[in-house]
């Protein structure tokens, strides 16, 4: 039986690779304090919960496979239904076999596959935080000025069938517009598979930015390329924008992201304690406009998901 | 005294570093051929030539100086008009100290700066080509499935200084949405200086494509980000959208670029054998639509050139 | 000291004369229906109150200018602040001046005024009522298969002076894109007066939908008629397109109207009991947003009116 | 077999009822000057051509249909292929019936049938001529500013059931956005029948504009709307938007209309001379963009038109 069309997907992304220790206090860093968030998450409405992993003493976005796992355990010691999406971004000098590990090694239901490369802007941050409480904050902050976020066709492909040997199917980051028409490249040669499930990450500097014209754009392209109905799309929009972009993609019939890793406020000089709060706010306009969060279970069929 | 607005501006660029030459006899490829490839699109209408070196001997793309050298001095020995633009695209594994180098060395009105870093995809034309006349083209074709051409943030503010030292404007070349975004970050930061001129290039795999869906997106985001009549504008369709989509170009006020870097041929099937004969039958097109290519002296006004 | 951005303007429309009595028993029709809808609203956020007149007894639309008086009357008694908005829509059969004659009467701050004509087409209603109370609804509606709602240019010329030499400004209803361009038209001859303000009324069958596709495109097409930020505008969306619609135009920059007028249901299947009840709807939509309703004062400075 | 996509519909309108004597004298206006006209139009690349009649004394617009009968035998007997296509557009006053009336009586293969009401402003134009030849044209384009061009949907409903009585397929002329929508409800309705054939007509003061934007929005809602490639669609930009207007048409997948009923000149400050001149133009610039004129026997099959 067809999922309502009311029902929205909420995704939740904890902790991300984007935001620095220094920007929240709120911000998980611990695999107890992301499984925890994730898990206050899925309570609070959101069928997927997006994982990345940091270094538990200074905060530092890490690929070490142990505390992927250990926070994976703790999630699902507790919740065997929420979807759990790992990250496959990986960071500067990582080779795309380290990036694309966690695969293999946790079979995820859902993994991000990035669609294209940008350029990856996190500098202006330096412009906000007055006071770091890590050296490599700002060291990290600084080197995306000469940060190129490199996903070639060939990373492409790669990712693309081990991920296709281990069940789990990517959920396409597109930064820009040309990344979906990569994306159209990718299905006409038969390298990706429909139905395909997009998030439109906006308001990178280097990437398309959040206004609702971007997202406008975006998604007319996309019904343009792929057919009305045919492909899942949801809607990240960075920082501030993320409730309003978020809004947008509801009123055009889109799923949407929320969480840590996008936006670290509840509302203006608001920070948020937990992600279930961003959650639970998204829940709340979804309310107001006749809209209602899809549970995990029909997230897996609006997503064709293998599990 | 304002110059009409019915008057375009034609870029031909001659040759660029895309096609191969087993793609068509008729690419230029030695410095006499590119001359008098240019001497030809000057003589025809266009008021920019935007310039590439090839080795004569393979036809492959060339950094070396001594063709840029030759190149330049033979059409300024029969033209001291026309505008010339020097590429500093670069190649692979080339430093942006070695692609802006042609900027010192011949100090030009105007060179190519790229704002931003995309995925560029050129080897689907390994579909098309029956047999490849030189060993470097396939696997240059090849290469780009793992290409990255990078412009990071840091290589545009080095570049744009080196340009400002020399007198040079920049010609933003704008690939993808998120570029129109980092122009309007960079000039915010004063690191550009208006007024602005940029190139739309559509149609590069791993960018933003040529439809007129494209094209009226970026147009109508660089009217939101730098405001109605504050900047300048033209666009590149790749291949058989060039002459479509310079018209939509000119339709909504814009300049237009044609020439053999981007395009081939003079219509469905038939080879240009000379930049001369796209850049008239872009002209055809203008007096259609009661415009008129701008000379050089009105390109130097409308881009406001220093020289 | 300007108005904040972050502040938006929510108009009511307490009862129009659209809806039918049979589609709600709430829908008021008394004065002292209308009047205390209108308080409530006020209280609940309204800085606009727009106000029709019914007959007391079959709810049919009335152009009583005895029904106007007590309503402003009882409104006025308890609200001093609340901008009141008089209707110049009139009705099948009435002129110019019939319609207008509000305005000579009680010089109100603002009055609706058409910008177009368009075909008025209600009977799609006639499928969705079972049982009428009064004989007039069905005929009415069945009436409007062969309606124009007629707004030439002449009555908007004289609408227009009539409202100048009473102080009372108009606000523009826009009901396709035709109207924008007429309005530019009028602009331009100085026949209506900057800065203007407009509502774009938006669902009805005749005149352009209520999509977010029809929004964005009313959006932008007065913003490049009229400049960012030198006109104001909001948004209605007819039925159950309310509050998406509305929320578009709060994304966008836009002011808001909501009321029985346009709209009967809080959310799917339920009826409003008041009109302050959908303006606090629309408060909740707006906090989620970190927007906050202007105060009438605010209003009155937004929108330039001149008590 | 299906009509390759390279072919594209020229419609003529030969006279129309719009422009006035005094700004042509060239303007067709006896029988003989529109036959002659329509005929030179087909031979120059029409496949359609559009017709209206005028008093041959005075050249005001006429129902007469013994000017019917007389231009329609005249074309015959020279051109037993070109469609022609009866207006049913009527003037001030005349019923529904009395604008229908060509169609019971020469069972046109295609009328035009406008679908829906507009303020119909002709009066910018008084502006314009300096000396009127007949006391008429004044009179009516002052007319026009108290003018509603009246289609209501019983009109509507009327007219297309007398043309599916005589086997003639309704041409929908869309004068704005609202049109757009209120067809797709008589599809739904089963009121008229696909395949729909539709003119966007541009640039009437009180409907839409003939900006480059503007078509897009029309083209893009109607694709939304109807399904891509499931309607045919032309575009009639009014004066001297004729040419950018059809070209953008063009490039975004219609047909085109030319013609003296939309626009008298060839260029800035040229007259055309003959409908066929502006046939002949709008064939260089479709040849320049790799499209040909569809031939009436392709246009058939595009339209399906029952003869």
């Amino acid at each position: 039986m067809a999922v309502s069309s009311t029902k929205r997907i909420i995704s939740c992304a904890i902790t991300g690779s984007i935001h620095v220790p220094s920007q929240s206090p709120y911000l998980p860093i611990t695999p107890d304090q992301i499984a925890q968030n994730a898990l206050d998450a899925a309570n609070a409405g959101a069928a997927i919960v997006h994982i990345h992993a940091r270094n538990p003493e200074t905060g530092q976005p890490s690929p070490d496979l142990e505390l992927y796992r250990e926070i994976v355990g703790k999630i699902r010691a507790k919740n065997k239904e929420v979807i759990i999406c790992l990250t496959t971004g990986g960071g500067a000098g990582m080779s795309v076999e380290q990036r694309v590990a966690v695969v293999p090694e946790f079979k995820p239901e859902l993994a991000s596959m990035n669609a294209g490369s940008i350029n990856w802007g996190l500098f202006p941050v330096l412009d906000k935080v007055k006071e770091f409480k890590f050296p490599w904050e700002s060291a990290m902050l600084n080197m995306t000025k000469s940060f190129v976020f490199e996903n070639t066709f060939t990373a492409m492909e790669t990712m693309t069938r081990i991920m296709t040997e281990n069940g789990t199917k990517p959920e396409l980051e597109v930064y820009d517009m040309g990344h979906l028409y990569s994306i159209a490249y990718l299905l006409q040669k038969g390298i990706i598979k429909p139905p395909i499930t997009m998030q439109f990450v906006t308001g990178i500097l280097g990437g398309i930015s959040s206004t609702p014209y971007d997202i406008m754009n975006m998604h007319t392209t996309a019904e343009r390329l792929f057919g009305t109905g045919k492909y899942n799309w949801s809607v990240i929009g960075a920082g501030k924008a993320e409730f309003p972009a978020a809004t947008m993609a509801l009123i055009l019939g889109g799923h949407v992201r929320v969480g840590m890793e996008d936006n670290l406020y509840l509302g203006k000089g608001v920070l948020a304690k937990n992600n279930g709060e961003l959650v639970t706010k998204m829940v709340r306009i979804m309310t107001e406009l006749d809209l209602q969060p899809a549970t995990p279970a029909e997230a897996r069929e609006l997503l064709a998901l293998s599990k």
